[in-house]
């Protein structure tokens, strides 16, 4: 890839503008994504101007940008996250019918948990948990479980960095974080009593894909009382246990009995069943450009 | 931006291999990604490594590509998708537990509608909508409100357009279009029977947004059969005013009685109140990478 002057290449620096924006920062003007990009403002106008061509930026009548559609509707494409969720939504609606506080969907991403999806009830306790947006491990009981079932290298990263306190509960030392992985291994479950917020009480369990493996973690965020936890951890249970099994059965070879229908849409889609049985043959009208 | 030989730039040749994804093909190898972006076969090698780098792509065992899990979330800072689909979200679930069929979002984009949301029963009729995917505007009902909000010559062209046949129900000339639009606004909602699928029938209502203006239709797709639409409109119509005002608060400047509690974070975010109310303060721990 063509290189600037500056030795960057030209998809780093798109990168860098696309990374100014932020879950507190989605309206910006040329001179602020040149400040938080570290582009220089020339540099950044003529990207800014292409990035608006192809619809990965939208310039707004008050001459902020914006993020464009266009990016979302690509990034829509992918199993990982899209697709993860489209899974696990059913699953998750009927635990928050069932708590009416906050349901919430969450994988490993670098040394963070990144939230998929958030349900949540206009009365429910207080919660930073943002779809899209990114908690610590150590602080996030969705975190903790994750990292419970992380490899020990990662572990040990882990606890050699920052554990950021968030309130006088968060896990301050090395070892309460070890012992902390240690019961949540044991229990089956994470429960975090004002690790963030002293009004909030995280629970959460893992999700095992194919090969057995901990690929995401369903939580609940509930206020933080002396409510016993062992009815939300078998809600919870059931929600993991079922989104497995429907994982298991998106990346199932065709063939197989067990084989959600779909075709090449269900590792992206979760719809009525006869419609994931009607998707592969439904006609595609070209789209216009 | 630097131009290859071929007079391309670097972004559009980036932008050719994310859109070579569709919500049929997620797992691409990278003849694939050659073939279907139309770059030669060594640029493509050279783009997905660099991509895959950034995390824009993510390499499988069996050495396809998927598109990256970084992608979906910096796509998640878009006020105009996520965001709208945040604010909207109560609204939906709340058609989507009475009606238990498909509850859906769509925007006008380009000539057609893109759904951001789509809430689905097990057991639910047959529908083609998927999240992320995009329908012809004639012969979605959520297609029919969008067009029939937009101006005359966007109208025009649409009619002058090739109105594709799903079914022998799909509006099939421009003067049957264009009588129907002039009902629809006229009514006030759009009711598609089997105009995609002869089992579906789709319902929409239009969304207005600040200054009045058409942002986008909520709609349910139920069976075809012919109980009366009047509760389903009536429903579907009380939840395009709650996401209308919501909406109107969350754009209101922020010392307007009628904003949103939340600042920065309320055109993207809809949690509780009181998780509203504390989000600006909220600490923001440094993102590791």
């Amino acid at each position: 890839m063509a290189k600037s002057s500056a030795g960057r290449s030209a998809l780093s620096r798109i990168m860098q503008i696309l990374a100014a924006f932020d879950v507190d920062a989605v309206f910006l003007t040329v001179s602020q994504l040149s400040a938080r990009s570290g582009l220089a403002l020339a540099t950044t106008h003529r990207l800014v101007a292409e990035m608006e061509q192809f619809g990965l930026l939208e310039r707004q009548l008050d001459k902020t940008y914006r993020l464009g559609v266009r990016l979302w509707e690509i990034a829509c494409r992918t199993p990982g996250a899209l697709g993860l969720r489209e899974i696990a939504k059913p699953y998750l609606q009927e635990v928050q019918a069932r708590v009416r506080q906050h349901t919430q969907l969450g994988i490993l991403e670098g040394y963070e948990v990144l939230f998929l999806e958030r349900l949540s009830a206009r009365d429910a306790v207080v919660n930073v948990t943002l779809v899209g947006g990114r908690l610590p491990l150590h602080a996030s009981s969705s975190g903790l479980v994750l990292l419970a079932h992380s490899d020990a290298t990662f572990q040990d990263e882990v606890l050699a960095g920052d554990l950021f306190r968030y309130t006088d509960q968060t896990v301050q030392t090395p070892e309460s974080l070890r012992s902390l992985l240690q019961q949540i291994r044991r229990d089956g479950y994470a429960c975090g009593r004002g690790y963030i917020h002293p009004e909030a009480r995280g629970i959460a369990v893992p999700i095992r894909g194919v090969n057995d493996l901990v690929v995401a973690a369903v939580s609940v965020v509930v206020p933080n009382d002396d409510a016993p936890v062992t009815g939300l951890v078998r809600l919870l249970q059931a929600a993991a246990q079922g989104i497995g099994k429907d994982l298991h059965a998106a990346y199932a070879p065709s063939n197989d009995p067990a084989a959600t229908p779909g075709g090449r849409y269900r590792t992206l889609v979760s719809s009525s069943l006869d419609s994931m049985e009607y998707l592969p043959s439904a006609p595609r009208p070209q789209t216009r450009r």
